[in-house]
Formats: structure tokens, sequence, C-alpha cells
């Protein structure tokens, strides 16, 4: 083994029927070439025959898998501060879109920026993560609205985890908003994004899965399935952005092409959650923008529960809607806002986010699973969503 | 001079009302012994005939007074985290007060504690603080409620005065909640602290002001008369959580004894909003509390504005209702949840929080003032309130 951790406090979430939290006190847990490869009791570890200089004694220190942030709009440019503060001095949602606020302002930003200052703002964000735990993360295009800038995005995407040690999915949510160029015509726009954006980025290998966004003022569940079964043909994995301002069955439609998740939900149907449990479709709540947009229709958890739906919890960290850095605080917000149990908010951000994610070796620590994992100043899992700002990351170990 | 700040964004809060922010551009900053001496244009540093090594370049960054927590209770024993789980897996306040839950709980740890333990888990959370960019932090007693921990507790915060380059105000909080000893003897308790914890604190000069909880579930404002007149006895400020969860009136009575604030203020009438604005109290609002407790009833920020009572924020931090350990999510909450403007959440920790914390000499940048600054990476001083967990830290400047 290249390395051993002993007398940890393992947050396993591997079994979490019978152990809260799949709970192991006491433990040990061994690495081997990337991947966990023993797990046991640090009674057993000096029958391993391990050479001394390979373990680590954390002194009961809590260890979990490495968290994952998998719903992200981390590459952007510019930012809104002068808009939240308009509308905190009264100026209306519509003044603000005519003087170009809103989604518009970020696009425009995002579409003059330079490769090199986008990534170099990103990686501002991205480090910031890192070190609150975050070992993956997934990042959404979607503030191009033109192969060129949704291709800019995804390059710095690419570039972001070929330089930092943090896994990456890259997700093309060029179906974000209609852009100016195709105003009033939506079926235009997602024609240009399926036939046009799409195949360019598959052909650059900028891409690993496809989302949209469903809503009553954005694209409708025609749209959806347009741009699904393109992403289907190139093999790659679908989610939707559904169910934040209405119910529209998106879910459900998820489910149809085997997709990773639908994320938001705040108005979801019990028809939409048994289709998503039978398909297997993670649902990914996102707190923060539940608290920015002061919302109060909350997910339906009871049902997600009732159904056994897998549960994520994600950032949706981006200029408008969630401008808070952090999946530590979302952990608490799931808590606090959504009533989501700590067992439930971890889960959320390890084992339930992999799925949604895309990753099977990632989430749990179980052997042969990637050895991606954090050790925390904590001794019981419930303290990392419990406080805020405390209880931070002592050692990181990326496979 | 002994340092010239240049090419900064100063938000100095001076004059808030013929600029926002008091905000100057392209600006320079002269500090001499501690304290700024010179404050003008960039243009005018090359006339001021100071060596080039004093002179330091922020390119056009923000900034502005270092940041004040002017209320929270830092020192405590253990923590709740298993009480924060039980909540959220449907166990009653009753059930878990039964089991020794709650305030109790901590104070048992905290009297269990020893004093390097305390200092050494105390530490851990302001350094946090303070890489957030907070340069002042008051720091309550009251999880003693005997003198010996009272005192334990004040020891503790004296010695992160010590130890941090950092103002910490040592407030004594003895009336935070009735110990066991006292069962049922709100009056013998208050005669104890009055009596002899205070005196004995006063002896050993651990305290600067002094704080009471009233509400109809503590301390009523006989209490609160009695204790404030042996505080002024002592020469003591004093400051008061009130209207948290009812209107007592408490804040005409610390506007009485001329004190220094009135904390939570969710409840709070016109006459008392009046009084406060007469008698020079400031407002410290402490919308952590109000986001953990999911609280409802709001603070009158109307009123406040209309009277034009100072307004603080602050973090509250504690293990119990707000075991959030950041003032800049502080500022966030408090534009998110309570609609204050960026400037008025800036304000909030720097210049009306001076006055919450009783030092004049902070909290703006204005020549005379203490050279108490941070440079952040920023340019807009709004972005400090809008995103969370950027827009860091990158010199801070402590007198
Ligand atoms: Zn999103
Ligand atoms: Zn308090």
């Amino acid at each position: 083994m290249d390395k051993v951790y002993t007398h940890a406090t393992l947050a396993t979430l591997s079994d979490t029927v019978t152990q809260d939290y799949g709970l192991i006190s006491d433990a040990a847990l061994g690495i081997d070439q990337g991947k966990i490869s023993w797990i046991g009791q640090a009674s057993e570890v000096a029958s391993l025959g391990v050479s001394q200089d390979c373990i680590i004694d954390v002194a009961h220190k809590l260890i979990t898998p490495g968290l994952i942030d998998c719903h992200t709009h981390l590459v952007f440019g510019g930012n809104r501060a002068k808009e939240f503060e308009m509308r905190l001095t009264g100026v209306s949602y519509e003044d603000i879109a005519r003087q170009g606020g809103g989604i518009n302002a970020t696009v425009s930003a995002t579409r003059a920026a330079t490769e090199d200052h986008l990534f170099l703002t990103a990686s501002r964000y991205l480090k910031t993560l890192i070190q609150e735990g975050v070992t993956s993360i997934e990042i959404k295009s979607g503030y191009g609205l033109d192969t060129e800038t949704e291709k800019k995005m995804l390059r710095v995407a690419t570039r972001l985890r070929n330089t930092f040690p943090i896994n990456v999915k890259r997700t093309f949510l060029g179906a974000h908003a209609i852009p100016p160029e195709f105003k009033n015509n939506a079926d235009g726009y997602i024609t240009y994004v399926t036939e046009q954006t799409l195949p360019e980025l598959v052909r650059h290998d900028l891409v690993d899965h496809v989302d949209i966004f469903c809503e009553n003022i954005a694209f409708d569940l025609n749209h959806a399935e347009q741009l699904f079964e393109a992403a289907t043909h190139y093999g790659l994995s679908v989610k939707m952005h559904a169910g934040q301002l209405s119910d529209m069955s998106g879910p459900s439609l998820v489910g149809k092409y085997r997709g990773l998740s639908a994320d938001h939900l705040e108005y979801l149907s019990e028809a939409c959650v048994a289709t998503m449990a039978e398909k297997g479709v993670t649902a990914v709540l996102l707190p923060g923008a539940f608290y920015t947009l002061r919302e109060t229709q909350k997910p339906p958890i009871e049902l997600l529960r009732k159904y056994k739906v897998p549960i994520a919890i994600a950032s949706d960290f981006n200029p408008g809607s969630s401008p808070l850095c952090s999946l530590r605080m979302m952990m608490n917000m799931a808590c606090t806002l959504f009533q989501l149990t700590p067992q439930e908010a971890l889960t959320g951000v390890t084992r339930h986010a992999a799925c949604a994610f895309g990753r099977n070796d990632l989430g749990v620590l179980e052997v042969g699973k990637k050895a991606d994992l954090v050790v925390w100043d904590a001794t019981h899992p419930a303290e990392l969503s419990y406080q805020f700002r405390t209880h931070q990351v002592l050692e990181r170990h990326f496979a």
C-alpha cells in the first residue's frame, strides 16, 4: 500500500441504512495506486506489514469522500454586483433588464472576455471551492449562446481540469437562454444549438454532458427532446434545469433519456418523482438560488424521500441567482432552508452528487473506489453541515 | 509617512450622503505612526516626497476600513452539532432540553473546558474571521453563569486580544440565562451577577462592556436596570439583547443609560426606535440568528431608516442560534434577508459597528483615525455583499 490513514473516523457513506453516515470509528483506510485498497480497524494496521513512513495517524479526525459540486456555472465574465445593488435600492427587474442587466449582461461580458481572463477568474473561484474540500466539479457553459463563446467557455473548463487537482465534468448548456440573435425564435436557436454548436463541441472533445433550461420563460419539452436526441446520438448524458419556476414535467423527459439529473425542482409533481425513482434520475437541489431569489416554494423533500430518489446538493454558483461560492454553505442551507438532515446533506455532496456528476467511482469510501477523500478538522460528520467556516480541511487526497 | 497606498478605490464611509460609500477613485492614503495622516488623489503622491519603498500601488483595488464584528459569543466549550442533527430528525426542543441540550449543554461544556482548550478553539474561529477581513471583534462571556467560569471566558478573550492582531472588546454577559443553581430565581441570580461577579471582573480588569438578555423567557427590565446601575457605577458601557422574541421596550432602557447598542430587534416599537435615535443607541442586527432559527419577523428597517438610527450588522457567532463564523456572509444575509442595501451592509460592519463596539477611531477612512484597513480583491464595495467566498482579502493593515 502507498498510504494508510489510521485512527480515523470514516464517514464512508457506503451503507447509511444500518449505520448513520456509514460511520466506522477508530478505523483505517489503505490506498494503493490511487484506489482505496483496504478498510479496517486501526488495530489491524500493524499486521498489514506497511512501512511506518506510509502510515498517517489522523488522531480520530473525520475522513469523508471528497466533496462533489455537481452543478455550477463557474466560468463567466464580469459580475452583477451593481445589479444586486440596484435591486436593493428599489430598481425593478424590468428596468434592470431594459438597461441590459440580468443574464444578458453576463452573456455580453463573457463574449467580450478573453479566454485567459475567464480562466483567471474561474481559477480564483475554483481555488476557493478546493480549499473547502471540493475534489470534483461540474462546470456548465451557457453564457456564450453562440458557438464560438460556448467553445471558449468549455475550453476554459478543460484547462481548469488540466491545471488543478480536481475532477471536472464539462456540461454544454447552450440552451440556457435565447440570445439576442434569435429573439422570439426559440425553435431556430435550438436547431442552431443542436445542429451547429453541439457537433462542433463533440468534434473538439469539449463536452461531457448536455443540459437545458426548461421553463415557461425559456425552452419547452419539444426543444429538450430535440436536444436530448442529438446528445444521445453523440453518447452524451443529459440533465435539465427544471421546476424552478413551474412544473413542466421536465424530469420525466430526463428519465426517458436515462439522464443523470433534474436540477432545482421546487415545482415537481408526484408523477415526476415516481418516474425519476424508476429511471434513476438524481434530484439536484440548489438552496443557494432558493435563498438568493427569496423563494418560498420548497422542493417536495417528503416525496423525494418516499420514492427514494437520490438527493444531491450543489452550489449552482453563478453571477446572478447564486453568487455564493461555497458548497459547505449549501450543506447548511439544505438543512436550514429545506430541513434535510445533516446525513442527507453530506450524502448530497458525495454519494448522490457522484450520480449527478456521472462517476460511480467517487462519493463513497469503499474498496475499489478512487482514493478521493478529505481529512477534516472535525470529529462527527454532522459538524460539516451545522457550523460554517469552521471544521476546515486538514488534508486532501486526490487520486 | 510610513506607508502610502496609491491608485486605490477608497470606500471611506466618511460621507455617504454626498457620495455612495464615501467613494474616492484613483485615490491615495498615507499612514503615519499607525494613523491615517493623509488622503488625496494618486496624482498628488509624487509631491509628498515619500520614499518609493513606502509606496504601495494597489492597482485600483478597493480599500475599506477593517471590518468590525461587534456582537459575537466566540468563546465556548463543545459544539451543538448533535443537537442540530436531532432537531432535523424530528426531536422536539422540549426533548432536547430534557436531555441537557440547548444553552445548558454549552454552559456545562464551557465550565468543564480548560482555559487552554477554550483559547485553542476560539483562536481557530478568530483566525477564520481575521482571514475574512475582520480587524475588531467584540467577545461576550455568558456560558459560565458562575463567577469562576465567566472570569475564565473573559481571560480567554483577553488572551486573544494579546495574541492576535485584532482589536478586542470584552463584554460581560453573565445575564445570558439563569443557571441551574438559581433555577426559578432570576432575582437572586441578578443580585449575584451584580454584586459578586461584576466587581470581581472589574477588579481583575477583565471587562469593557456589560450586556443582558432581556426576554419573557429570561430577564426583565428591572433586572436590566439593576445591572446597568452597577455597570454605570464602574464606568462600563451597556448593551442589550432585545426584541428577538418579543417587544419589552428594552432599547429605551439602553437609551436611558446612554448604552452602546440594542441587538437583535426583530420586535421593536416606533417609540423605542425614536428613543434609540435620540440617545444615540446603535441597532445591531443579527441576520445569522434570524436565518438559523427560520424566523419570519424582520427588524423594522424602514423605521430605523426613518429615524436615522445607525444600523450595525454582526455575526452573533455562537454554538446554538448562529453557528456561522462569517461576517461576510452576514453582509449578504443583511441584503438578502433584510433588504438592506450593500452600502448599509458595509456601513453596518464598519462605521456603525464602531459605534456599537465603543471605538470612535475605527470604522471610517479619515485623517486622524486609526490606520485599520483592508485591501480587497475587488473593485467596487457592492461586491463584498453580493458575492460570498470571493473578493478575498489581499492585504490587511492593523495599527
Ligand atoms: Zn444552474
Ligand atoms: Zn448574542
